[in-house]
């Protein structure tokens, strides 16, 4: 007599995982590094992006993640780097994060072996990114001080899913009612291991620190997901 | 011979459909009016509200939609205004928005007679609000200047979802590089029929003109879904 076996369906994020894997498996093979960077609406991806690739001492390409438009991937190639436009509008009213999936339909547009360093900019959102693995090596975000600093205590599974936090707009600090200390407690609560960096994408200052973080994901061995 | 009758399914969105007429049904039936208040997070909506609940002419109450926390309706239940805090984290990784069904859930904790105005702050999100109605009157959001004058076109949902846009943080103009104008130009492209206010919540500029906004909704006849 066999025995019935029985297979439990995938859910809808395993697929992503599978796709992740599979996007893993070409970044590796292709020898590049993978860096997901997220925030909300206007924390400064794009500009902090700016201020720190052209002096990278890595091949760096970028994958740019909106609802809709192309304005942020038109900054990057004014850089003159490789870069791809991914929009999101044709999901449901626009799809609030990048997939591994949609990340996938835009490999093909990127030559990944002359790269050692992708940086997907995701759309700009505090929830849904953090929930979808795209096949990245590291995960890092960036919150302004012009959001406050009750963010990580909000939205708390972002703030734990990233290794770096980047702390942006201190040029600010003088203007607001932000205390640094307060928001590096409440990231403490939720994620006691992330390191933290302040910047001003605008000025330029603290940006170096984030220049040799990308180098050092750029030169990190490749793991498994 | 009978014809075979033909139902479609109703899905995910026609069911939120059916519960925002719900939930429509007994504002209406209570003589409350209801406004749906959304932005990116850290926009300063609840800050707003502190600085305009207080002098408003109108009973109001306020359903708080978080991923997680009490914090912003701890600031409010200090005005001692009646408040509901409804948290989305019990969904996948914490829901991005709030649904038709998630209000109704809290609607039993608030007595909507006693009220002429429920103000219902979501999930601060630039994307998937936008696409859930939940039995409102009106919907506005909050857009920073720190944001950038690039959001409406790249989140073109959501501004074109509200018939007024706040443009909030305006005493920090003078330290960005923000040309309201150039904002202005933009949301007319997505939306050009939005009211549009500029308001400092932290320093209390223009925000009358918010307050005479909600009394306005307030004293509105009650329409059909």
């Amino acid at each position: 007599m066999h025995r019935t076996k029985v297979k439990v369906a995938e859910d809808a994020l395993d697929a992503n995982t599978t796709i992740a894997e599979a996007n893993r498996h070409d970044f590796d093979h292709a020898g590049v590094r993978v860096v997901n960077l997220m925030s909300a609406p206007g924390a400064g991806k794009t500009t902090l992006l700016e201020a720190t690739l052209p002096t990278l001492d890595a091949r760096v390409g970028v994958l740019e993640g909106d609802v809709q438009g192309s304005m942020d991937s038109d900054r990057i190639a004014h850089l003159h780097i490789p870069v791809v436009q991914l929009n999101t509008e044709a999901g449901f009213g626009g799809e609030c994060h990048l997939d591994a999936n949609m990340v996938r339909s835009a490999l093909g547009d990127l030559d990944l072996h002359e790269l050692d360093l992708l940086v997907i900019e995701n759309v700009g959102n505090l929830v849904c990114p953090a929930e979808f693995r795209v096949g990245e090596d590291a995960r890092a975000m960036i919150c302004s001080v012009t959001e406050g600093e009750d963010k990580p205590l909000k939205y708390p599974l972002m703030f734990r899913a990233c290794e770096l936090v980047v702390i942006n707009k201190t040029d600010l600090l003088p203007h607001l009612d932000y205390e640094i200390e307060k928001m590096r407690t409440n990231l403490e609560t939720v994620n006691p291991t992330a390191r933290v960096l302040e910047v001003s994408a605008r000025t330029g200052e603290g940006t170096e620190a984030f220049t040799e973080w990308l180098s050092g994901v750029a030169a990190r061995e490749a793991a498994a997901v």
